[in-house]
């Protein structure tokens, strides 16, 4: 029988580290230690999930099958070059840090990272999640497969190259999307309209683009290049020199992305 | 009794035209003549409505109710002035367009706008939409709006100015997100990788901002100002001036909204 994942320490406090480990939790894992620099967030996240919790990277319980980093992406190679086991499993969550970040230590090292936005106090429905791994060996690769199967069906062995292409993807699809109803809210609201009134078209908007392809979907003034009400749209933005170049640039990019067909 | 709406002549055969009619009949109303400038076209969505057909204006059906015009914005005026009928309630579907478009049709001239993408295909849950009703009239105003409520829950009074408001707000949080997922269906397709991988996060981003407000679900490089990673994203951009472009304003912004908390 090949050797499973069962026991797993939690470095870090934050949403990524609650969220993995409510759903390790959940599916039957043990969660048995949570690391923290603050110890009051460490104690707090090990309260919910039943671990053990230390402040001290020298008191890590060394009888864990891994060892999982969930700090921000800055705070992951001082982790790393801290970290006192040998020869022990050690994975990070991030999109945009290489596998190399945890060279110090050792051939353990692995990436296990998923793609998605979460937030204190929102149920993830982590099933639906595609987790994207990597490691330096075929073994950790399998352990950590059979993890995230545990969790979800979408399993992908992806390169650190690749990880970090999807992460700039999940930039425009998270980040800069959730701008564009930030801006479209602030333009309504400022004018005592309730910002309601976007949320069936934001939600059909989403739904459209997964049913086909977001380039086929693609509608609005700046696809049928509609100058007219373009120019119009320009004008009314014209106390926000941020959103007028947004509207410029996001438009024309749109015109282009059109004409290379 | 308050005089009430039940026989529709619908002048456009596009999208709006074959959403509205089909939620018209399914809500019991009438939907007595489809006029076309191209009679194939008035012929099928006639035939979707059990309609009669023409692509005549002047043999108009001069015993409806309402004469709807949903027509693209461009042509709006011209079919308003080649309106043959006189004393008839007209009204447009446009977002960007003002009531004085339908000037030549007299002090009957109005709106019933609503705020939603529709495309072919795609069945839309209407009774979420929100229909946003200007008129000159009063007597008018409650017409439509006795209409509006046979299909949906969430009527507004809204007037011309407000309206070209919500569609230039519309365009950021429908059109010029959709580009955003076509930039990330773009990037990560062009390395073989599937845009599947980002329904999931696609989807919650949208929940999360109805959930609470866009402003305060931002989260990503920007917002937390990590330059690092911002300047290797910008990077990998280098073969896509366009979209480097786009990252460089719209990570702007972000930083500029949040900054004025």
């Amino acid at each position: 029988m090949k050797e499973q994942i069962q026991k797993i320490v939690i470095l870090g406090t934050g949403n990524v580290a609650t969220h993995l480990g409510q759903s390790f939790r959940r599916a039957g894992l043990d969660v048995i230690q949570v690391y923290g620099r603050r110890r009051s967030a460490a104690a707090r996240l090990a309260g919910l999930l039943g671990a053990s919790y230390t402040s001290d990277l020298s008191e890590l319980n060394p009888e864990s099958d891994l060892y999982l980093i969930a700090v921000s992406d800055d705070a992951i190679a001082s982790v790393a070059e801290a970290f006192p086991l040998q020869d022990k499993l050690l994975a990070h969550t991030s999109g945009s840090i290489g596998l190399d970040a945890l060279s110090p230590a050792g051939s353990h090292s692995a990436v296990f990272y998923p793609l998605q936005t979460f937030s204190t106090g929102r149920e993830t429905d982590i099933s639906r999640v595609p987790f994207c791994l990597e490691t330096k060996l075929d073994a950790d690769l399998q352990k950590l497969q059979g993890l995230a199967a545990r969790l979800t069906t979408h399993v992908y062995h992806i390169s650190s190259e690749h990880r970090r292409l999807l992460h700039l993807a999940a930039v425009f699809a998270c980040n800069f999307t959730n701008h564009m109803y930030a801006v479209a809210e602030e333009m309504i609201t400022a004018q005592g309209l309730p910002f309601d009134m976007l949320c069936p078209l934001i939600t059909e908007t989403a739904a459209k683009a997964l049913a086909a392809s977001p380039r086929a979907a693609q509608t609005g003034p700046a696809v049928r290049q509609n100058k007219g009400v373009m120019a119009k749209h320009l004008e009314l933005l014209s106390g926000h020199p941020d959103y007028q170049k947004i509207y410029e640039i996001v438009s024309q990019s749109i015109i282009n992305l059109q004409e290379k067909d």
